[in-house]
Order: C-alpha cells, then sequence, then structure tokens
C-alpha cells in the first residue's frame, strides 16, 4: 500500500518534466492543500529536489539515491524477493532486523533495507561497515524447504546473483570467490551473510544479508583498502544504488526459483562460470594447517575439490577454511 | 545463588528427620522470625510438608516431585550440563524460552525446566503435550563449534543419554529408533527436538529439548495410547521426575564433553549398542517412495544406511524420512 507521500511522488514523476497542479493533486488524492505540502516538504527531507511554482504547481527536478521502497519496487519484475520490503534509515543490522520479522511471520521474499547500520555484521561474528548511504545493505527473507546442510547452496546462489546483476547493469567484470564473496580485481566487492532457524533436519526460516561496497570512496575504505573495492572507486562515477538493487533482487528472483524447480545442479553450473582460480593453483588455510593444489572443482553440495600434488583430492567445506590464489 | 527459600529448605534437609529450631534458621540467615514464616508457607505452598512444633521447630515431612533446582542441582555430578537452571511453574516451550535466553547469551549447559509447557512442540511443527507434574520436559542449552550438518549428532547423543539415564535409574529396557526418538516396548516414551540459530557453516546456539513420559497415567495419553507409553504405565509405579533429571543431566554431561574429546565416534558406539532393530528388516518411508530393506549401520556421519534386497546400499539423512520394522 502507497501512503500518500509515494502517491504524491508518483504523480510527480509519471507528469516529469512538467509541473502538476496542486487541484490536480488534490482531487487524486482527497486530501487538503495543508495535507499536500506537508507531504513535499518531508519529501524535500528526504532528499527531493522539488520545484513549486504559483501558477504551474509542483514539479520534481530530481530524486535522492535512498533504497526507500518507492526508488525500486514500481518497476520490479519478480515474484517473490522484493515484493514485500521493510525500509529503516537505520538500523543495528538488517540480518537482525530481518530475523525478528521471519520470527514474527513475515512473508517470503521480504526484503530489509537500511541506509545505515550500526552494528553490521559478517561472517562468523566480524564487523561489516559501510557509511550511511554509500553502501548497499540488504538482507531477504526465505522458507526453503531444506537440510540445513543446503543453505550453503543458497549463499552461493546469493553471490551468482550479485555477479550477474553487476555485470548486467554496470558491465562490471565480477566474480565469485569461494564459496560466497564477490571480488572486483582481487579486491572484495560484496559479501554474503546467511542466517537461519532450523530444526537438526529442516530449516524453518533463512536470512540472506548482502553487503555491496558501492560509493565509498577509497578514503572510506579505511585499512580495508588492501582487501576491499567500491564500485564507485573501479568504474569511476557514483552509482545508482537503487537500480542496482533492482538488479540484484531480479536476479535472486529468478535464481531461487531455479534452484527451486531444479535444486542446486544450474546454480552450480552458473557459479562455475564465474568462479575465480578455477582449474587455477589455490592455497586453502585451515585453522592448523595450509594444502596447495588445483582447485579443481566444487561438488554437487558446493564443497571445494583440490587436486594435490600426488593427484590425490581433498574436499573442504565452507566455514572450515579460507581460500586464496596459490602459484605455479 | 540460593534464595531464603533454598536455604531454609537446605537446612530443613540436612537436619532431617529430626527438627530445626526457628531460633537456628534466624541465626543461619540473619532474617526475621516472619520472613521465616512467610518463606516456610511457600514452601508448603510448592507442595513441601513442614511440620512446625512450637517449641522444638520446623521438621521437612516431605518433598513434592517438582522440577526446581533445589530439588536436583545439589548433588549433581556434572561439568556443564544443568550448572545454571531456569524454572518455570508454567511456559509455552522450554524450547522457546531456551532460545531466548540464548539469544541473551546464557551460559552453556544451561537447563531450562517447566512444570507445564502451554504449546510444547514437537518435530516439524508437531504439538507435544503432557499433564502439569506428569511429563518432564526440559531444554538445555549448548554452543558447540560446529557445522549445522553436525547437529544431528547431538540429537543422537540425546537420545543415547536419555536411555543410558532410564536403564541405570530405573533398569528400565530402552532403546533409541533412528535418529533420536526413545522407545520402549515398541512405543514412544521419549521425544527430543533439537532447534539452532546458524550461519551456513556454523552452529551459533543450539537448544536440546528433551520430553519424556514419565507419571502420564494411560488415561492421560489420550489417542497416542498406540503409539506412547509412560515409565509409570510401564513400571506400575510413580517415578521420582527430579532424580531421573539428575540422571539424565549426568549422562548428557558426560557425553557432551566425549563428544567435543573423540568426536562422533564413541558416540555412534553408543547408539549403536541401543539401537532398535539394527540388522533387522526396516521400512524406510518417504514423502513418495517406500524402501524395504535391512538397517545395515548408521555412518560417520548418522546417517541410515539400508541393505535393499539386490545387495546395494541406500544412505537416508533424518528429516527426509520416517523408520519402522519391516518383516522378514
Amino acid at each position: 500500500m502507497l501512503d500518500a507521500k509515494q502517491k504524491i511522488l508518483h504523480l510527480l514523476r509519471s507528469e516529469r518534466p512538467d509541473p502538476v497542479s496542486g487541484e490536480l493533486i488534490c482531487r487524486h488524492l482527497n486530501v487538503s492543500r495543508t495535507a499536500i505540502w506537508k507531504n513535499i516538504e518531508a519529501l524535500r527531507r528526504d532528499g527531493y529536489e522539488i520545484e513549486a511554482k504559483p501558477r504551474s504547481g509542483y514539479r520534481l527536478i530530481s530524486s535522492p539515491d535512498i533504497l526507500a521502497p518507492s526508488e525500486w519496487q514500481t518497476g520490479l519484475k519478480s515474484k517473490i524477493i522484493g515484493r514485500e520490503a521493510r525500509y529503516f534509515k537505520s538500523v543495528s543490522s538488517t540480518n537482525d532486523a530481518a530475523k525478528e520479522l521471519a520470527r514474527l511471520g513475515a512473508k517470503e521474499g521480504t526484503t530489509v533495507l537500511a541506509e545505515e547500520q550500526t552494528s553490521g555484521k559478517g561472517r562468523l561474528g566480524r564487523v561489516w561497515r559501510a557509511p550511511s548511504g554509500a553502501g548497499l545493505s540488504f538482507s531477504i527473507i526465505l522458507y526453503p524447504k531444506v537440510n540445513p546442510m543446503e543453505v550453503s547452496q543458497l549463499t552461493m546462489l546469493g553471490a551468482v546473483a550479485v555477479v550477474n546483476a553487476l555485470k548486467q547493469e554496470l558491465g562490471v567484470p565480477a566474480g565469485v570467490k569461494w564459496p560466497n564473496d564477490v571480488y572486483l580485481q582481487g579486491l572484495k566487492v560484496c559479501g554474503i551473510l546467511a542466517e537461519m532457524a532450523a530444526e537438526a533436519d529442516q530449516v524453518k526460516y533463512l536470512v540472506l544479508g548482502i553487503g555491496v561496497n558501492v560509493n565509498q570512496r577509497s578514503e572510506d575504505l579505511g585499512e580495508l583498502i588492501h582487501s576491499a573495492i567500491s564500485l564507485r572507486a573501479f568504474t569511476g562515477r557514483k552509482i545508482s544504488r537503487s537500480k542496482l538493487l533492482g538488479a540484484i533482487l531480479e536476479q535472486l528472483d529468478f535464481l531461487y526459483d531455479l534452484w527451486q524447480e531444479q535444486g542446486f545442479a544450474p546454480v552450480r553450473t552458473l557459479w562455475k562460470e564465474n568462479a575465480l582460480w578455477l582449474e587455477s593453483p589455490v592455497q586453502v588455510s585451515g585453522l592448523h594447517e595450509v594444502w596447495q593444489g588445483l582447485m579443481e572443482d566444487i561438488d554437487a553440495h558446493g564443497a571445494l575439490v583440490l587436486r594435490l600434488a600426488d593427484g590425490s583430492r581433498k574436499i573442504f567445506h565452507s566455514g572450515e577454511v579460507s581460500l586464496r590464489p596459490g602459484h605455479h
């Protein structure tokens, strides 16, 4: 349901670049002139530039790059992902907010967005940081009917969705680093954090949190400059976060549907097409040991297949090890 | 920390069958006569029978079979399981209460108990029912550093702990039905529900909920009479729930420690020693298919290994199928 503010925005947008008279808005929304003025003021506070002229009316000059659903939900081509959304200016973490909503029974595909996360989370309890308005952070609520061990398939699916969206929307040559980071020029541009509630053999809900470095400047990255990169730093221009978001949500929607219909096999194929270091030398680091070998494959469950120097193979599950390129 | 009520109970118990003078209690606890009287009244409301005589003092005649920590925690031989406890007269479900406590960072091993669950849960969202005071329902908070796929090992561990406690405490010949039900005379006497919060590859917390049919009379079981049995119905006498609880907690503590030190292998051995239908014909039912064969083994991950008539083997993970005895 659109509120009065969103309806006014919709009207202004549909008439753009022409102005819309106050009278027309009054008739359309059946509200007073004062109510309209208050909503226009609220839109301006959100960052919309709106011109008001006595005899012609209101004219939308420019929109801010905010993640409000009004900026991306209207034309979204998806069946379930992003059909419902919750938008926060600031939230502890979109994953925490999404988990709370999932516990309360939010619809599958509900997308939780925030301009700013005050305690954004990375994998294994690490911190994920982004200055307000520069990063793109959101979380999707899913109810896949699977065993917890299959959830890693969905984090890999998430990485493929981001890579596809980056390629299609921006022409950026991103790749996936096993299991589910998205890399650009050898640096991390997107991280994915899946959190679930489950019984021993059945997932109850899954929250897929996605964080993309979009409009951070190099100096915003701080000490991460050696391991992370933003799309702005790579392309040299500011990126519309809301357009990129729409593209990622559509990819997620398509791939989740594919996965439900056909299982992990087609997702695995797409993942491998975008994989970093496949058939190349890599180094796999565990807590106490390091292995060198050729990254031969990922298996039917998403596990990494490493071929060692002696020709034998070793299988690694995510979480227990980390991966980096090796030497020939 | 014991409160005044528990301290008084402790004093009465240590002097049993002799009375304890009000003066002595005053000195020990440094409280007024009125405070003592109020606490004695509270203990009586909890079901303790306490005699009060003008010149001799207070004497503990009998204790109720309640699950309050004062009834089982004092002599408990365990390292972590049950060292902390939360006791409720009534709660929606001990698993829900335990999950909330785990989110707030409760200590590992914290045990949540309730005399009554208003919406007790079985596996896959099913209802678990027990009249107040007749069943034994509790949940344990654990923080195992494992992949979600390894959680089924811990539910199997839970079943072994219950079987061992039933044998040792009551001499009852219980067995485990794959993966984690406890059976007696072909009927269910205990169910286990594991619920976790996890990332794709790392458990954050695990709540192990255990429900044992203890003092239900046959008529309490209602339509479950054909699939369930209580210990009272089997033995013909009322069982002390608090003593049985202590025995299960000690077994859990021992086995959890063993599992952390040596992994699933020794737990698997114990599980197999108590398994129903091992090396016997069984029927495995999936959603759309039924398999007949010999229950050959459970593998290193706890999966069921079925040998089919043609000599081939099929592996089943829990959750996807159910098991029952087959025909020779």
